[in-house]
């Protein structure tokens, strides 16, 4: 495998790298780190992106090396690393760069991954893609500069959530600690990533926090955010993501559900849980998918409608 | 110094572990991690608590093993280990304890620690006193069983905010690899410490974060919580310590600072600052002190007074 990845790389021209749509810490560390890390053997290595890059993740490409991918341009790459990334459907507009790269490397950490890759490498086990890579870039023999080195403590910083969520093994720290030695500048990640909270994020937090009233005995953590409600604090859908973790973190709550409003009528149901119940079954029952801990849904019904239909579902389910 | 340690474990018949009164992860992790280690090689060990254990931190003495200290009880210990402890008054009731024991190792990391034991193991660069007990406890070799790894990876994560702080480096990183490959149950640690938020101080963290109005240009959030405000939430003035970081992490401000007024009608000031300004200039001027990125005092004058005293303070801060 790793021998193959390098006669790939040396026998390229032209090198792509890419990640899935709706860019997090992982997906662009793990790209803007491989960039960087390439860079050092290769002269001819671009990265992509489908989005804006989030404000928080943007000191990671300060020098602005990303490509914004543009469907319109004819690029036709011999060698693609695609990152993070599921399945191909989430690159989206830059499915076709995929479509027509001449050889495809996929490295990955989500489960039921096609392996659509010419070469995949695969581990469901590790943190993040960004350790993944950072592995494999060490078999390699390439060294990890500064700027690499950054981009995957990030990855590794949120994917974990700082080393909290049970992705997070002794091999996890050990690498963690590798990579910090090599000059991350961790400081400069914290407050990027973790202390820079929008004012009216924060006020729209309070004002669901103030009134949050759990449900079933205290099991269930509920809260409802209407478009209107966004509005009036400037927000999007997107927005407020730390909401469904903190009333889900509150003393006996064990399920959290934030339901969003979104742009044409229907609703965002995002569903966490501490561990006892698997939220991931109620997220099937409303056409939706994840993990035991972590699952949402999308849907045509209304606010009200999928909050009384939620509701339904969970009477059933603590039991 | 390791042999020293060795040959007084050895010698005494009785030997105690305390820490600093109002516990906190580090204390009791370090305080019951040594106790369980110790009576791996001995056969009278007891560890004592000045104050009640935080509900988050009960999970670290299930058993009940902790000794409650009184003062009227006679008791001279051959050897006591004083730890995470500044400075002995820290040990208020338990200074007795102290006072009358044989033989004393102090173990610390704070600044200023003024070497009160016959043996001081005194490191201001480590994450936290686990990590400096941990170190110690592996160079004496002897085991580090479940319980103490338990307690030592709690006071690790706790006193480094789940590794985020800047006294969190590779070598510390490392370290809590290997403890965590000891056995530690870390999804407990996390549920216990981090996902147990009273509901009453979510709402009125809430009630504060709906109207927060960062000052001087959005450098610093400023949050004032009378006594009446706590009491209609049933809460006191220990309790709703996550709000001073979390209005800090907002985006654009430098400082925050939370006023507690106290039951004697004074006021409880904490400061914490991004990296920017060292609020513990701020702290002195107010008669108090801290590290730059942390501080506070506690102050006789009104809540309405030192707010005015302060603003006027802050004034000048901010060029």
């Amino acid at each position: 495998m790793i021998n193959q990845v390098m006669e790939a790389i040396k026998s390229s021209k032209t090198i792509g790298v890419i990640a899935h749509k709706s860019p997090d810490g992982d997906s662009l560390g793990s790209a803007i780190g491989l960039y960087h890390v390439l860079k050092e053997i290769h002269g001819d290595v671009k990265v992509f992106r489908n989005d804006e890059i989030p404000p928080k993740y943007r000191f990671l490409d300060e020098s602005e090396e990303m490509t914004p991918y543009k469907p319109e341009k004819e690029e036709v790459l011999d060698l693609l690393f695609v990152l993070d990334c599921g399945h191909p459907a989430r690159l989206v507009e830059g499915r076709r760069i995929l479509d027509e790269a001449i050889k495809v490397i996929n490295i990955d950490h989500h489960m039921n991954n096609p392996h659509f890759g010419d070469i995949n490498i695969i581990d469901v086990e590790i943190s993040s893609t960004c350790e993944l890579i950072y592995d494999l870039v060490k078999s390699l023999g390439i060294p990890v500069n500064q700027a690499a080195a950054t981009a995957f403590y990030t990855g590794m910083v949120t994917d974990t959530g700082s080393f909290k969520y049970s992705n997070t093994n002794p091999k996890t720290l050990r690498v963690a600690a590798e990579i910090l030695a090599l000059g991350v500048d961790k400081e400069r990640i914290y407050r990027e990533v973790y202390q820079n909270r929008r004012l009216n994020e924060v006020r729209l937090l309070g004002e669901v926090l103030n009134t949050i009233e759990p449900k079933f005995g205290g099991n269930l953590a509920f809260a409802v955010l209407s478009r209107e409600k966004m509005k009036k604090y400037g927000l999007g859908i997107q927005d407020l993501d730390e909401l469904i973790e903190f009333i889900r973190d509150i003393e006996g709550v064990e399920v959290s559900v934030v339901l969003k409003e979104k742009e044409d009528g229907g609703t965002k149901i995002g569903l966490r849980s501490k561990g006892k119940y698997k939220v991931n079954e109620i997220a099937k029952k409303m056409g939706g998918g994840g993990h035991e801990m972590a699952a949402g849904a999308s849907v045509d019904s209304s606010l009200s409608l999928t909050e009384k239909n939620l509701l339904l579902l969970f009477q059933d389910f603590f039991q």
